[in-house]
């Protein structure tokens, strides 16, 4: 069928499973061809296929709740929900989010990107849905890496206690974006092998039945052997222990099974977890064999060859250059360990774990326990990195402050995809951290001009022995400068002028660097003389600079890719006036006080005037008025 | 013996069972009397004075490491580390911490405070012993309430899939600071119920052999039937799921019981988790009677009656004003349903719980989870209410952002003890809440001046539609003003003149407003006459008053109880920026770029030139030096 006529899920009601079948294959061509050209999460998504098409047959959306967690699995509920003949403009400005949007569809009633929220949202839904008697289903979908975050184990932990009518879908992929780790996981191991629910009940009652005598003689020892035999027969005993009814392990590929097991859910009172076993990548061969998670996400590719469609040039990709000096200097130095909450890949820590096994800790989907392990090894005099992006950093605010930053710790912390992600939109934004980390004390916050300086921030960071030590870098590849053989050290606080001016003054850092640039260039066209200064630290801030700068008196511009509440300019105003410098007129330019969405991030930065043609305009604007 | 002499506890390494338990007597006479002088986390302390004991006398602390989970338990730790002297200044100024301190003993190793933490902590001190091969135990103390917090749930997750050497002790209280609740805590009791391991092994094993041809017959079903008979006798099935090895439960209170279980621990590889069973309060008769958290934490109070001296006026208290203002609305609006994480005692909210029972879920200590139930609800229509504390708050600032905020969902939150609070110190300062919220888009933030406009502000939450909004109010009680009948509703953004005055104005809210009155008063001596602002919304800010404010042109003084940096002063500054009122002077004061420590609340505001004098002062150096 022609999936853009698809208008909402009420086809699916009178097909057969042949049909669906038919139908599943539809999809994943559809799929495999769409996201050939726009990127996208395709692994995920082929392998949820025939699972979203079971539940939006057996349940009825939007009346019934789906809670995509993460969310990056839901295109094919985007699909069967009307959305097909979006999927040109996915993930593009003013296009298809890749994530469920309310905004976009009834059907999607909660917003991920963050992962491990759908059980907690599930809960809240649950309670609204039991004052209000509305009683219709509610269906969290997570996968096995998301049920490691702490919040989604805070909410199993709460609905099992309350036994609400809450039904998680558990995709178990045996990979959620690297491969998966933790006792939980060894958990899903276990039951993926050890056979189905149904078989062994049957067989095991027969077994015990048999025993002669062993209810009469052992009065409690017989009660705990039923009980352990519950647990046996009932072999999610891990989530039977929390209060859920499990059911499991069924073949994610196969509707017979799905539609057996979801309406055995529908049946069952209070919490209920089907466990889901499906392959990602499934029906795409260079995706099914991926074992790193290459597929998780990618951007264009050439569907036959499976060739991913990269840009000819290619400096290091910041989170390669930081992490390859990190080991650099790792191999020499033993105090050296890196953590990773689930993104070995993201941050480009295969080196690093090649070389340095023993010293690189994935510790799954947990960021607020990747940051206090980090704590608790700086106790020990050793010296962590903690990889982790802007975005995902939110999750960890309390222990960056209360563990690492509160108890003065030498933790490095590595903050990658600072500033706008582009396609992955609102949820992925890191445009918060400045903002977030600038107000904790003793906390050295720094971002380099190119990866050359980044390398020598690395070398910093590592060197350095006074406290919790922070480095933003961008998303995707450095701009092609090139690299000492030598690391330095770049004292700490210091500022850098890269081009001297006598009428305004612009402070930026990282990638904001080349429109302060090329605005100075353009100034200068009107005999408007900019200097332009590096402020590579954002905290603490070179004071000799802005006190020379401030007693100048000629108007300042900061510029930053980041929130302008809190932030690097607001430091600066912050800090003229506690120096009595009201006088001398600063503007800032940033990120505005709204989520930005998806899109390319020119265009982002188009749409909220963070340009240089902004830039300029500020600059002429104080220069002639003043 | 005399408690002030102990100097380390080495003593201990002798002592036979009856001696340590006269010492045991001695410690909690020590307790009893000290913190009915001092106040502090009685019922806590006395609960774990034998444990602590067997502690320090099976490992070598310091070498061995132990870790305090929230920390408040830790009185009896110092005793046995030499700091019995020092008790006469626990938690005042410059005294004693009620918490681990690190720089106050070689034997405090991790500073806590908020719950949950030490597991990950353990994690990487056990990361660094294996790879400096030190081999010293690493042993987190752990209750069962700080284990429902998804952060120790993510790193029992990690230390059980590692397999590494760490001793976690759970102290099972059967109640952290409120009755427990979730799943876990159903776990917990079903273990307590069910009598020891080491006797159920012993029957069972017996009673297996007995059973005729079951080896034989069933090869699959048998090793499954011996897998289970494993987690029969080995019950701590939730646990050993988790990878752990399980002991217990132990009775808490005796020695024999404590030596037998820790010397089985320190002999076994792996994670292990000893399941001690204490009562809370144990020796202290009106403490052991409490059953809703009365005692977990207290002010002075007589010994003999366990009467809690109160001072003899008193205003309503901040936290109950705020739940019971919300129950009054929430009796005729069903949309209000209250969700606390593990605080109802503390956020005052066992009226509601009377009164609404089936709209009031206290999650335990799950402050991501609590803040994003909140922010299902929200989507279903309801109006939660989410009363936390500022310090809390942290735990959820992700959700916030994220799930909350983003969504533009209409969650009221309750921002308890927003400020410094005083004697728990640093860990506990809710000053943080301005800087790390006000950069999130969509949310309002507010504060009132006294408990009359508090409970029009929970009015005004309760009836916006518009988004997430946000209540901050302090610790202790409100001021003793007449409270109106009629419920208001304040208008968004609106701050209000208190005092007029034309040499300089004074911006602030909630508590500094008594101070900037004061100020006021004492520059009219001078003939100097001040503008007081009740600058009541912190977001979004009284534009229309500001443009008049800042055109009008005098100098302009912010006092603010939380951080400068990012703070409310900051606001005003990037106000004055944006609209280019940059010559009009502006001077900021608030709490600085440091961690405030423990203490009466008025001696570290003078600490910190928090003051009226500080008021005085810069208003009198900006209105003549301008």
């Amino acid at each position: 069928m022609d999936l853009t006529t698809i208008e909402n899920p009420s086809f699916l009601k009178n097909k057969t499973n042949g049909e669906l079948e038919v139908l599943s294959e539809e999809i994943r061509k559809f799929l495999i061809q769409q996201l050939s050209e726009t990127g996208g999460h395709i692994a995920p998504n082929l392998g949820v296929v025939e699972l979203t098409i079971a539940l939006h047959k057996v349940f009825d959306s939007p009346k019934d709740k789906f809670l995509w967690d993460v969310g990056h699995q839901s295109y094919v509920h985007k699909i069967l929900t009307g959305r097909a003949k979006e999927f040109t403009t996915l993930r593009q400005f003013k296009g298809l989010c890749g994530f469920p949007k309310r905004n976009e569809s009834e059907h999607d009633v909660w917003e991920t990107g963050h992962s491990s929220t759908s059980l907690s949202a599930a809960m809240g839904m649950a309670i609204a849905r039991d004052i209000k008697k509305t009683g219709e289903y509610i269906i969290p979908i997570i996968g096995d890496g998301a049920l490691t975050g702490g919040m989604a184990l805070e909410a199993m932990n709460h609905i099992g206690h309350e036994q609400k009518d809450v039904i998680v879908i558990l995709n178990d992929n045996e990979m959620s974006i690297a491969p998966n780790v933790g006792a939980l996981h060894s958990i899903l191991g276990r039951l993926r092998t050890t056979g189905k629910y149904r078989w062994a009940k049957g067989e095991l009652e027969g077994v015990i039945k048999k025993i002669p005598g062993i209810g009469d003689k052992l009065s409690s020892t017989s009660k705990k052997l039923k009980d352990s035999l519950k647990y046996l027969v009932t072999q999610g005993m891990f989530f039977e222990e929390m209060g859920f009814t499990y059911f499991g392990p069924v073949d994610g590929h196969n509707f017979e099974d799905l539609f057996e097991s979801l309406e055995y859910a529908k049946k069952t009172k209070g919490p209920v977890l089907v466990h889901v076993l499906t392959k990602k990548g499934k029906g795409y061969k260079p995706a099914e064999s991926d074992d790193i998670g290459t597929w998780h996400g990618t951007g264009p590719y050439k569907v036959e060859s499976g060739k991913l469609i990269k840009p000819d040039k290619a400096p290091p990709a910041w989170s390669k250059l930081v992490s390859d000096t990190v080991l650099k200097l790792a191999l020499k130095d033993e105090r050296i360990v890196a953590i990773t909450p689930a993104m070995p890949v993201g941050s480009k820590l295969e080196n690093f774990q090649a070389q340095l096994p023993g010293r690189i800790f994935d510790v799954g989907i947990a960021e607020q326990h990747a940051a206090t392990v980090a704590a608790g090894l700086a106790t020990q005099g050793m010296k962590p990195f903690l990889a982790i992006y802007s975005t995902f950093l939110q999750r960890a605010y309390d222990q960056v402050l209360h563990d690492i930053c509160r108890q003065n710790l030498n933790v490095f912390i590595g903050i990658d995809r600072a500033g706008l992600v582009g396609a992955d939109g609102e949820t992925h934004q890191g445009v918060f951290d400045i903002a977030f980390l600038r107000h904790i004390p003793n906390l050295v916050l720094m971002m380099p001009k190119d990866e050359n300086e980044g390398q020598h921030m690395v070398n910093t960071a590592i060197q350095y022995e006074d406290g919790p030590i922070a480095l933003r870098f961008p998303r995707g590849n450095g701009i092609g400068v090139p690299m000492d053989e030598q690391l330095k050290e770049i004292p700490i606080g210091s500022w850098e002028v890269l081009r001297e001016g006598s009428d305004a003054v612009i402070l930026t850092f990282g990638t904001t660097i080349k429109m302060a640039l090329d605005a100075a260039d353009e100034l200068e066209k009107e005999n408007i003389s900019v200097k332009v200064v590096n402020a590579r630290f954002i905290k603490p801030m070179d004071t000799a600079m802005l006190n020379d700068i401030f007693k100048d008196g000629k108007p300042i511009l900061t510029i930053e890719e980041a929130v302008l509440q809190g932030g690097f300019g607001s430091a600066v105003l912050e800090f003229a006036s506690s120096n009595n410098y009201q006088n001398v007129r600063v503007e800032r330019i940033g990120i505005p006080d709204l989520f930005v969405e998806h899109g390319d991030v020119d265009k982002l930065l188009d749409e909220i005037h963070l340009t240089k043609d902004e830039s300029v305009k500020k600059i002429r604007e104080m220069v002639c008025n003043k």
